[in-house]
């Protein structure tokens, strides 16, 4: 069989969630909270199921569902979206990921991605028959402790066949945010072209240092020409039910859920009138980042006791440390190492590479995922400690 | 914006029913039961929730439901595939239709789809790259009262650059089901080439006349050749779950998986482990042709009454009508008319052609959906015993 994506094996979070089962081992890999939902939340599912909420919904979302989006977008970022024609529940982001990058990307066409990078963009890119082209955040060195954007690369990046550029803030695996300045760059890069913008931004409510988080749709112009995706699997502790949404402007839409009716149809309907419920309480999102702050805290803290050396993440469920001094492996070896003998799994920073054999994806960087209960995270720093 | 589905509108499943909420018509269109799943199934979705199945499963799918389903295929079909590599599931039928097409059909190579035909296939098809190949069914006339198919015109659509042949059995619209003189002639269709098949066989446990199924893995060549899908919506009453599945061979299933894992990376966990345990009762599934067969009846003797003239289905959630006693409007403008003027709703079979308004494709027929509760279809045929 002539395989259509000849280069994609099992995803890193599935291989490394798998080593860990097998070795019984502490998973701080891939992103997800071990810890279960609001009981509220679980018993609107259930409540959804019993008033009779089990056949196809509307395609592109419950009305309640789309709504409540628009009113919490409406908000935060002071954006209107029509939820009739411009919000679109989907199944997770992922599949907003898949289905925004099919409706717009042609045979040929370029498409702007950000290395280190979530590993579904390329898939995606290469499935819509797509170029991908990468541009480098600036690692961490000596002299500046974090990762960082040179906007001018990607400026330089861009060509006549540009179509699309792949921006996924607060960011994973490296916790980046964008600043107002980020936003003036990014409105630089595509004010003279028609080149569009998919905002990953699942970790929306995950921004510590008590910053408003700067979505994209913050500004008009960047709205206009943006998809806009977040996920509710990462703001309410569900990334096993597998809902998420992208707001996008009418004319994107309408080709967003073309495809989107022909990967899904549509989205489990007893959630989605869960999750319309549950999120009329702004409580329930707005509490998120001080939530998670104090599990960064408390992991970034820890992590100074050992001879890893954390970077403060700015958001997400991550933050990255190198691990030098512990370990001259290569970033993959390392962690598969780690979760062998010391029964901690934690996720290489090379998995975000194109190629994760180049120089410039082994920084001696693990990520390392906080989303979970204290004791879970004291327990791999019991380990960490003693390595 | 250049569209990459320039020909695709909203499914007509969608619009006939926001239509039928329009009028507040008695809805006999889309294909989903107005009556809900089986307690014990609910308390099995709020019993995973309750205990932690919340985060995302395992990519493949949950291990007990992969084994699950194997044992049922065993059971009813003798077909033995491995759960670890050969069976997925999914985000319903929908998904694994996307998944397996985008998978193995390549830039320009040819897939042959039969017509009348739901409407997913070829949108798929044409995101995939490829080129759809129609072969009609022979429509019914006065000494043939049913449609028919006719396997040399499908032999003489196979080309050089043929690479799959997409059946769907029961078949939607019509309720065509396999003999084994079929099967015969579709494993004569690929013995001598290497395409392979797609068994879209969602309505599998629906088959009249107290025949058995014949799937495509009832047999193991064609087995060797066929991604199998399934759908737990149309199974247990929960189109609005999301849940299916896709058996194929490992080298198949590998490809699959590849794009399944970034088109929705999973599927939701706690459907996952409910429909697991709710299946292995093997009477939720045996008993579900002979609750259809008494609707089938209803609504096909009902009909017998009015001036539509049914045409017996054996197998699916529909039967045909003639409807050219009542009118002479083409199918799509007496649908329309029925739901507004006599608020009931019906499904144009014109819609399962590629070109709509050729003639071959306006027989004068509309689509029942009897997946509705009795005093669903007793309203209906009030009604329609009136015009
Ligand atoms: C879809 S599995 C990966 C989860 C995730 O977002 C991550 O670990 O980066
Ligand atoms: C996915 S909506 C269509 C449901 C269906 O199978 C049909 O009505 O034919």
């Amino acid at each position: 069989i002539k395989s259509k994506l000849p280069d994609v094996g099992t995803t890193i979070f599935t291989i490394m969630s798998q080593l860990a089962n097998e070795y019984n081992a502490i998973n701080l890999g891939q992103g997800f909270p071990d810890f279960n939902p609001d009981e509220k939340l679980v018993s609107l599912v259930n409540k959804a199921m019993l008033s009779g909420h089990n056949q196809y919904p509307y395609m592109p979302g419950v009305q309640s569902l789309r709504i409540a989006i628009a009113d919490k977008i409406s908000q935060l970022y002071s954006q209107s979206y029509n939820p009739e024609t411009e919000i679109t529940v989907t199944n997770g982001a992922t599949e907003a990921l898949m289905s925004s990058i099919l409706s717009v990307v042609h045979d040929g066409d370029e498409v702007i991605v950000i290395e280190p990078c979530y590993d579904s963009y390329v898939p995606c890119i290469k499935l819509a028959g797509g170029i991908p082209v990468f541009v480098s955040l600036t690692p961490p060195s000596k002299n500046n402790p974090a990762y960082s954007i040179d906007w001018n690369k990607v400026k330089n990046a861009i060509t006549e066949k540009t179509r699309l550029i792949i921006l996924n803030f607060p960011h994973n695996p490296t916790g980046l945010t964008l600043k107002s300045s980020d936003l003036d760059a990014i409105e630089d890069l595509i004010k003279d072209n028609e080149i569009f913008l998919i905002g990953d931004e699942v970790y929306e409510h995950i921004v510590f240092g008590n910053k408003p988080f700067l979505s994209l749709s913050t500004r008009d112009f960047l709205a206009s020409r943006s998809f806009v995706i977040s996920s509710f699997g990462k703001t309410y502790h569900t990334t096993g039910w597998k809902v998420g949404y992208c707001s996008a402007p009418k004319a994107l839409t309408a080709e967003f859920r073309k495809i989107h009716q022909f990967v899904v149809f549509t989205v489990s309907s007893p959630m989605q009138y869960a999750f319309a419920e549950f999120m009329k309480d702004p409580a329930t999102y707005l509490n998120l980042s001080s939530f998670y702050q104090k599990k960064h805290d408390f992991l970034y803290n820890g992590l100074l006791n050992t001879r890893f050396k954390p970077i403060k993440s700015e958001g997400t469920f991550f933050l990255l440390a190198d691990y030098s001094d512990v370990s001259s492996a290569n970033e993959l070896n390392f962690a598969t190492e780690l979760t062998k003998k010391h029964g901690v799994t934690l996720i290489p920073v090379s998995a975000f590479y194109k190629d994760s054999s180049a120089l410039s994806s082994n920084n001696n960087l693990v990520r390392f995922c906080f989303a979970k209960k204290n004791e879970t995270l004291e327990k791999a720093l019991q380990v960490l400690s003693t390595i």
